[in-house]
C-alpha cells in the first residue's frame, strides 16, 4: 500500500485534467478563513528586527510551548513543536522503534496512509488490525495482534478516514495492551477541534508514561501550509525526540510559530465553534444526499470525512476516476486506506460545494 | 563528540548568566537586515485567501523550485525544497546510507558537528579525516580513508568552521574517490554567497551523478528562522529523497517559501554584495586585532567564522567559559568540531561588535 500523497496527487491531477467541472473532495485542506489574529500577527512579524528572523529554539518558541502546555495541562518540558503533525508522528514512531523493543507497529485498518509509509521508512513492519464496522477499535483483535515484537500502536482520533472518535476507556485498554508488550502508543489528535459529539477526551488525560500525543494547528486554524504541530512526549522519551528533531530539522519555521502563538492567545472560542458548525451542517446535507443516492455511509463523529459505499461500485482508483468523469466529483479510493474499506470512497467535506457534490452523487447513483 | 546545538546553547546560556557584558560570537545567525522584498512579501502573504495558507506541494512551491533551478542551472525536477539546509543534509545522508552501499561516512576534521550527529542517528559510522593546516582537503588521506564500506563523503564549502573554500579540482577528485567505492558526495554550499575570494565554484558544475548539493537561504537572506533550504539531487536519487521528505515533514512552511521566492526574484545583487563587504571588513578588523593579541588564526576565504589559537589556551569548554568571564567574549570551543582543531576557538563574525570583541581579546591576551 502506498502512502496517501502520491495517490492524492494522482486523483487531483486527474480531476484537474478532466473536461468538465469537478468538485474536489480529495484533500483535507480547510476552505474557511484562518483566525484574524493569525493574519494580524504575520503582518506584525514582517516588521520585527532581524533578531526575530533567526533560529527559534529547536523545540519551539518558549511562549508557544507554554501556551500548548497550559491548554493540554502538561509540563512545557514535554512539548516539542514540530514541522506540522506529520513530523510529530515521525518523531513518535522513531522513538518507539529505536528503543530496541521490537520492529512491529500495530495500526488500524482503515489507516491514514502516511502511518504505514513512515513505519516502513523507519525499518518497521506494519500489522493492520481492522476496526469495527462503525470505525470503533476492535480491542480483542488488537490484543491478539500485539506481541513481544510490537514497539508501537498508533491511533488517530477523531479518525481519518472513518470519522470515529475512540472512547477513552478503549484507548486506556490499548495502553494496557501496549504496556504488556513494552510498546508505546501514539495518539494523533490533530482533529480534536472537530469533535461533533462533544464527548472527545484526549489520551493525555490518561497520564500514561506510554502515551505520546501528537497534534497541530493545521486543521483547527485552517493553515495546513504553516507547518506547526507538536508532540507531547512522556518525560523518559522527550529528550530523544528533541535530539532527533534537531538533527533532522534544526527547528521549525519561526514566522509560522509566531503567528500561531498569537492566534492561539487571541482567538475567541467562537472561531472554532463556527468552523465546527459549518462542518456539522455539511455532514447533515451531504449524508441526506447520500441517503437519496441509496449509499451506505458512516456518519462522522468528528474530523472532515465521510466514507460512502455505493452498491456495485467499489472504492478502486478506476472507479474514483469514473466518478470524476461521469459525476463531476473527486474522492479518495478506499483502497488507499488499507483493505478494510476498499469497497468505500472517502469524501472530504472541506469545500463550500459539498452539498452540490452530494446532489451530483444522488443524480448519478440515485436512478 | 556531541553535535553543535547543545554545546552552542551551553555556551550561550553561560554567557547570558555571566555578570559582565559579554559579546556573543557563538551563533551563526546573521545580524543584518533581510532583503526588503522579503518583508514586503510576508506582508502581502498575510492578506492572501485561505487557499494560499494550505499545503504547498511537498517538494516546494513550483515557482521557488524553478527559480532555484534556473540559478543553479539544473532541471527543476532535481530540486527538493526543504525545512532549511539541515533537512537537505539529512535527506542527502539518508539517501547515501539506504542504498546498501556501506555504513561509513567520510567527514573532514574539523567538522560541522551536525554531520556526525546525523550519521550516528542514521545508523552510520563517521570517519573523520583531518584537513590540511590551511583547511584545504587532504586528498591522499581521504583516498586512504575511503573503503568499500564508505557510503557517503560529506563536504562543506565555504567551510564552517575553517573558512576554507575547496578548489573545484579537489572536489572533483573527491567525487572520483567516491565513485571508486560507490559512495555519494554531499556538498553543503550554504555559505556560497559569502565567498570572499570571488573564486568559489559550485560542485554542481561537475555535473556528476554522485553529487548532491545542498544549500539554503538562511545565511544569504539573514533568515535562519525561516527554514528554507534545498537539495539538488541526481536524477537517480531525487525520487527517494522526495519520498523521505514527504514522510518526515509532508512539506515545508509556505509563508517562508512564499517570502523567499519573492525575495529571490526581487532582491538586487547589491544586497548580497553589501553583506559580503560588511563581513570582509569585519574579517580585516578582527584579524588585525588577533595579530595584536599575538594569536595564530586562519583568515577565512568564505563563511562567517575565524578560528584562532592563543598560546597556552586550548579550545576547551573550560577555557571558553574563562574567556566569557575574564574577557567578555563568547566563542565556540574547537573541541566541538572534532579533534583536529581542539587547540582553537571559533569566533562568529555576525555581530556588529566584532571589532570591540577583537580589542577585548587583544587586551586580554596581548600583554
Amino acid at each position: 500500500m502506498e502512502y496517501e500523497e502520491p495517490k492524492f496527487f494522482h486523483v487531483m491531477q486527474y480531476a484537474a485534467a478532466a473536461d468538465g467541472d469537478v468538485i474536489d473532495m480529495v484533500s483535507g485542506n480547510p476552505d474557511w478563513e484562518p483566525p484574524a489574529a493569525l493574519r494580524e500577527a504575520l503582518r506584525d512579524y514582517a516588521d520585527l528586527p532581524p533578531d526575530d528572523f533567526q533560529y527559534p529554539p529547536s523545540e519551539g518558541l518558549p511562549e508557544l510551548r507554554e501556551a500548548i502546555a497550559e491548554r493540554r495541562n502538561v509540563d512545557a518540558d514535554r512539548v516539542v513543536v514540530t514541522n506540522g503533525t506529520g513530523e510529530a508522528n515521525y518523531l513518535a514512531m522513531a522513538r518507539a522503534f529505536e528503543r530496541g523493543a521490537g520492529d512491529e507497529a500495530v495500526l488500524t485498518d482503515p489507516v491514514y496512509p502516511y502511518y504505514p509509509g513512515k513505519v516502513d521508512m523507519l525499518g518497521g513492519e506494519a500489522t493492520l488490525v481492522p476496526t469495527e464496522r462503525d470505525g470503533g477499535l476492535d480491542l480483542a483483535a488488537m490484543r491478539e495482534a500485539a506481541s513481544d515484537d510490537t514497539a508501537l500502536i498508533a491511533l488517530n482520533t477523531p479518525n481519518n478516514p472513518t470519522g470515529a472518535i475512540y472512547d477513552l476507556d478503549a484507548v486506556r485498554e490499548v495502553v494496557e495492551i501496549a504496556h504488556a508488550v513494552d510498546a508505546l502508543v501514539m495518539v494523533d489528535e490533530v482533529y480534536d477541534h472537530f469533535d461533533l459529539t462533544g464527548e472527545f477526551e484526549s489520551a493525555l488525560t490518561l497520564d500514561s508514561d506510554r502515551v505520546i500525543v501528537t497534534s497541530g494547528f493545521s486543521k483547527s486554524m485552517a493553515i495546513t501550509g504553516f507547518r506547526v504541530g507538536y508532540g507531547v512526549f512522556p518525560e523518559a522519551h522527550v529528550g530523544e525526540a528533541k535530539t532527533r528533531h534537531m538533527l533532522v530539522n534544526v527547528a521549525g519555521a519561526r514566522p509560522s510559530q509566531y503567528a500561531v502563538h498569537h492566534a492561539l492567545a487571541e482567538t475567541p472560542p467562537g472561531y472554532y465553534a463556527e468552523a465546527r458548525e459549518l462542518l456539522a451542517d455539511r455532514v447533515d446535507a451531504f449524508t441526506d444526499a447520500l441517503d437519496a443516492a441509496g449509499a451506505e455511509y458512516s456518519r462522522p463523529e468528528g474530523a472532515f470525512y465521510v466514507l460512502a459505499r455505493f452498491e456495485g461500485f467499489p472504492g478502486t482508483m478506476a472507479n474514483v476516476k469514473r466518478l470524476v468523469d461521469e459525476a463531476g466529483v473527486a474522492g479518495m479510493p478506499g483502497e488507499a486506506f488499507g483493505s478494510a474499506r476498499d469497497e468505500w470512497i472517502r469524501f472530504a467535506l472541506v469545500t463550500p460545494r459539498a452539498v452540490e457534490a452530494a446532489e451530483r452523487l444522488a443524480d448519478y447513483f440515485g436512478d
